[in-house]
């Protein structure tokens, strides 16, 4: 049988239960692992919704957690990437086949044998599923483990993992940059990223809000406009603008608006809505302008590790609000009320008291 | 007031008549412009819905035509490109703002200030609107003819024109070539052109049909496979598959059947239906593969003639049916049944009798 030692973790035994305090194991580092002391934790949408089995398929006991930094403690025989005591991060994905095309390609979040999430994935190790990162450490295969930036404020490079990656993505693979127009929908943990991205890369960045209460918040954070989305005249203003929006809006919501403020060859990229769309496309303003709807989830090791050299180099981070790992039940409560300027993240040191 | 001729066209005066000879007048040559005695012309869809109104915004009459190929018979004094004599087309556009970012990128088909169509655009010259090539002349701004290659069988290059360009732009905007995986929904105009042109840039090619009969002839215009859309076996043998899928069915669908199908990063393109789609996407197959649904319509000079040039070199044209002027109700009427393999032509020697 595998080595393992025990570690606390904080999890759910059941969809309606609190999260609270309990053991869990980890396996002995193999050749290729590295050990991680986990020093913070991002809280990301999804970890509420597998807690909470919102998405149905979630295994219980559930640890969540995949906005994660810490330091290496152990490292395997053949591990060449790293060495004890660096600075390190797992994002979404702790494994993936590494043969299929989309592997091949360093596409690692499509794999097409599917790839194993950071928790709720398959454990091949030990058997049963994998436990994230709201626990005291984690061994991750070397290849699946991001090389941290040494001159941010680490605690706010968690999010990055999830958050920067997703709308990092989009924005890579299409093109925005130097004389791009983008613009984000949504302004919460994505979007806030999204928009400190783009303008990092370069783009000409627009905010879109259904209020005027963002404006302020939208511009520190990088927003050259911000667009009123419930204003006609402002929609009609920005008619034709955008080559590319990153909608964040996690729920279900009519596109068709924001299609036509797409210029030419321009895309709309969801990252935030899964699932059935209540509102049809109107092909018209599509096919007169060559504009697509897209959609996209995080990113692939290699363009995750991308992001954190260029946030290092560009000195971005997340804008977080730090919690003990004690807390996590009244940060869901005030997550589900978008109370979070912009993403929660969890001090670990908290857990080891 | 403008020099003009007289020439003899076939158009209809309203909605709901039929087509019959008219006399329309042409302007005389203008500095840039070239003459061109008309030879042949396509019958597109577009002709039909645009004389019966169907689209709304029909000047009457309608004189329908934009898959036109003849010979030079005037040039002005400024034209460089032809000269008397020389074999050319003209499709969908006659003129466009030639200033805007679109036209600035060779993209006329997407003129942000309204390019103009060859037949019911608004006419500079001459005031009112444009008329099409069911006529026997027509005169156009040399920097809007095409040139087509001699050695083909030129009444059955009349259709690449407008149904040859229309798939051929989206296969080249989304890479279609060796190594890619095109599939394409419908086999009509549209859809016969998409087949010819994506085997014609090496790509392999599959054709989505509801029925069985289509078969034969889809392998012989090129189609490597056929998949019966409405065997869910045969749907779920080519999950994943498409790079590129070019969509020519002209009413309503659903298209989250084929977004399936799609490759990840796999695109599928609207080029047959313009209108509100009543059926919503499910963004669970987009998300988990960066999948894409875009629209696209005809294509810009620059690339109609790369398209013209490459048929030349590949001996492609369109499958016609030669028809004469006097039989263009009757041919409408079989085009709202599909009954055509796969396009008419019109031979124009009979409006001139
Ligand atoms: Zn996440
Ligand atoms: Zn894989
Ligand atoms: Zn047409
Ligand atoms: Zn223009």
């Amino acid at each position: 049988m595998a080595q393992t030692t025990q570690v606390k973790a904080f999890g759910t035994e059941a969809a309606d239960q609190d999260l609270r305090e309990m053991t869990i194991v980890r396996r002995e580092v193999t050749a290729s692992d590295v050990e991680i002391d986990i020093l913070y934790c991002g809280v990301c949408h999804s970890d509420l919704h597998t807690a909470r089995n919102d998405w149905g398929g979630s295994m219980y006991p559930v640890v969540p957690g995949h906005e994660i930094i810490g330091r290496v403690t152990k490292v395997g025989d053949a591990v060449s990437k790293y060495k004890i005591g660096d600075l390190v991060g797992v994002g979404c994905l702790v494994d993936s086949c590494r043969t299929c095309e989309s592997c091949q390609k360093d596409l690692e979040q499509y794999c097409l044998n599917g790839s194993v999430g950071t928790y709720n994935g398959k454990d091949k190790f030990l058997g049963g599923h994998t436990f994230g990162g709201y626990s005291e450490k984690v061994v991750v295969d070397e290849n699946y483990v991001l090389r941290v930036p040494e001159n941010l404020d680490i605690k706010a490079v968690a999010p990055l993992l999830c958050a920067g990656i997703t709308t990092w993505s989009p924005l890579k693979h299409w093109n925005a940059g130097p004389g791009s127009k983008v613009a984000v929908i949504g302004l919460g943990g994505l979007g806030h990223m999204a928009i400190k991205l783009a303008k990092g890369l370069g783009a000409e960045v627009t905010l879109f809000s259904r209020s005027t209460n963002k404006i302020e918040d939208a511009k520190k954070l990088g927003a050259d406009t911000v667009v009123i989305s419930t204003d006609p005249d402002q929609m009609k203003s920005v008619a034709g603008k955008f080559d590319l929006i990153i909608d964040t809006v996690p729920y279900d919501h009519d596109v068709n608006p924001y299609v036509t403020t797409l210029s030419v060859s321009g895309t709309l990229v969801l990252v935030g809505y899964i699932g059935k769309m209540a509102t049809a496309l109107n092909t018209v303003p599509m096919i007169m302008g060559r504009k697509a709807v897209a959609a996209s989830v995080i990113g692939g090791i290699k363009e995750t590790q991308e992001m954190l050299d260029f946030c290092g180099e560009h000195n971005i981070v997340s804008d977080v609000e730090m919690i003990t790992m004690q807390n996590i039940n009244e940060a869901y409560e005030r997550m589900l009320k978008s109370d979070v300027k912009y993403r929660f993240v969890i001090d670990m040191a908290s857990l080891k008291k």
